[in-house]
């Protein structure tokens, strides 16, 4: 797989450069430790929202940092946890007096690291509580989790909890919303084919031109099986029956619906899988209240697509439709 | 390249029931013939904005319709010219009585075809004005145009005209604004893989894997040259050295600089490109103004990124950052 880099070593660190060069009415780019902060940070009086990952799944996280969303974001490598240094720093950034909260997906790596900061953070006064996002029912463990992954639910959560924060929330409430979101959410994904860590230069995972795989990770895990390539209407409707029958979601549920692009998958296939998807749903009785279309959690170039259904009510949609003013995602602003 | 479709005959219209299905507080999609108006057409006292073209360039031009973008956008098959049908329907539904105005990309068959819908919508009494969008410097001719194509400045054009629009500006007035876009703004792509319509069901040309195409259409029409692979930064200095030289910009001149994915180039290596474009025009005397970095123009899936930069004004920047709400580009609501 060819690649618009230049050393591999540098991509994140060149990536970063971007970023601040692009937005700099919305966030800072810090370099050792890494980490972008919303350019008003600390925000005196509200909440600060913490999150991060390895690189690679853009515009989640950075692209997540500003008005009504993230207050930081820690970017690893591409696929490599980032590394309590860059989230203490993230944490002290943010602290606007009303504690930080860490959003965590639950990769091994991610979890003990954000563990690790929380405990320097406390150990220098500032309140730290964190939620973990584990809603892929893919697979029950993975690679990188004891228990499920966390994957499009992590997405929604930054949106809902930041606007919960914007509108000076408590520590404890915007907790609570972000443990509702992760538990009110299921997620499944699939790849038609594999990607490439830029500094391994060879794709992750072999998969055959006439196969694709259900239930990957977002690093290219692997799912649940692998399989003959079918038409979209199958694959949505064998993502959609497990992520139905996950939660359960009974019929006269509100739900928002995420369809996202792995990264390589183009907009023209991912509206039909958008279609099907709604059509299912409303087939089971559930009401799609809101929904989110595009590439918002990817896997570097993959293409492939997941499909996310949060149970909404009141609060949440309240939080969806929030102003929100980032370089990934951006209304009412 | 394996897709996420169904029957390749039905990609565009199952696209568009994803986008009726979607964004329905939005846009109105109409089948037989196909196009997307906006929800609350026509509206009464404004210009009406129509473009429209081959699909497979998602999220242009159906993603584009909305408040402050276009009034409706005619979806031909997939790297096809629509027909003249759907752009009269189209015209008629957008016509709020003070014209309309038909923004076109300058290949063969759009420009065809929109001149025969302009005088069945003349002789219907609907004033149309057309305005030729022809930005890309790769070439002078090309496989499906005489004269330049017309590419990035496209989006441009269809959201500073579109706040023209919704300010209440006449049709001789926003056709200005479209053709000072055109005059002022240069762009050229890049391609590291093709790209494969689906009822073609194979690339559309072969690129070795350690060459790239230089100058690249975005129906995967041949450009000024292949080359080896280079790092990122060189091709970038390539882009922007013909861009550059082509309008000519000045120093001390205000831009935006538009970095498009071509649609299989993720968001950090696009990052990548944005920060070498970024640093060229300001090593330049440019000063950038505002951006736009993302998937807005594409090729299906093709890997690959395309640069365009366009000279500012205060009435353009103003144009610019007033309000949009559509399903591909939204601020401000």
């Amino acid at each position: 797989m060819k690649k618009f880099i230049n050393n591999p070593v540098n991509v994140v660190k060149e990536e970063l450069e971007g970023i601040a060069l692009a937005h700099p009415d919305l966030v800072q780019v810090y370099f050792g430790p890494n980490y972008i902060v919303r350019a008003d940070a600390p925000v005196k009086g509200k909440v600060g929202l913490v999150s991060g990952g390895g690189s690679g799944h853009e515009p989640m996280h950075g692209g997540f940092v500003g008005r009504g969303m993230l207050d930081a974001a820690c970017p690893g490598e591409v696929f490599t946890s980032p590394t309590p240094d860059q989230m203490l720093e993230a944490a002290r950034m943010v602290n606007g007096g009303r504690g930080v909260l860490f959003i965590v997906k639950n990769y091994t790596g991610d979890v003990m690291n954000f563990e690790m900061a929380a405990e320097l953070a406390a150990a220098e006064g500032i309140e730290v509580q964190s939620v973990l996002i584990d809603d892929d029912v893919a697979v029950e463990d993975s690679l990188y989790t004891a228990g499920r992954r966390g994957v499009g639910c992590t997405v929604l959560a930054e949106k809902m909890c930041g606007a919960a924060a914007e509108e000076g929330r408590s520590l404890d409430e915007v907790a609570d919303i972000c443990r509702k979101v992760n538990s009110w959410g299921r997620s499944m994904g699939m790849a038609l084919t594999s990607c490439t860590v830029p500094h391994a230069g060879r794709p992750t995972f072999d998969l055959p031109e006439d196969e694709m795989e259900i239930g990957i990770g977002i690093h290219g895990e692997p799912g649940r099986t692998r399989m003959a390539l079918k038409p979209a209407d199958d694959i949505v409707e064998m993502l959609m029956e497990a992520i139905l029958k996950d939660l359960p979601f009974k019929s006269g549920d509100e739900v928002l619906l995420f369809v996202n692009s792995m990264g390589g998958t183009p907009l023209v296939e991912l509206y039909i899988a958008y279609r099907r998807a709604h059509q299912v749903a409303e087939k089971n009785g559930l009401k799609v209240r809101r929904n989110l279309v595009g590439p918002y959690i990817t896997s570097l170039e993959m293409a492939g697509v997941s499909i996310t259904l949060l149970k909404l009510d009141e609060e949440l949609i309240h939080c969806w439709d929030a102003p929100v003013y980032t370089p990934g995602l951006r209304w009412g602003i």
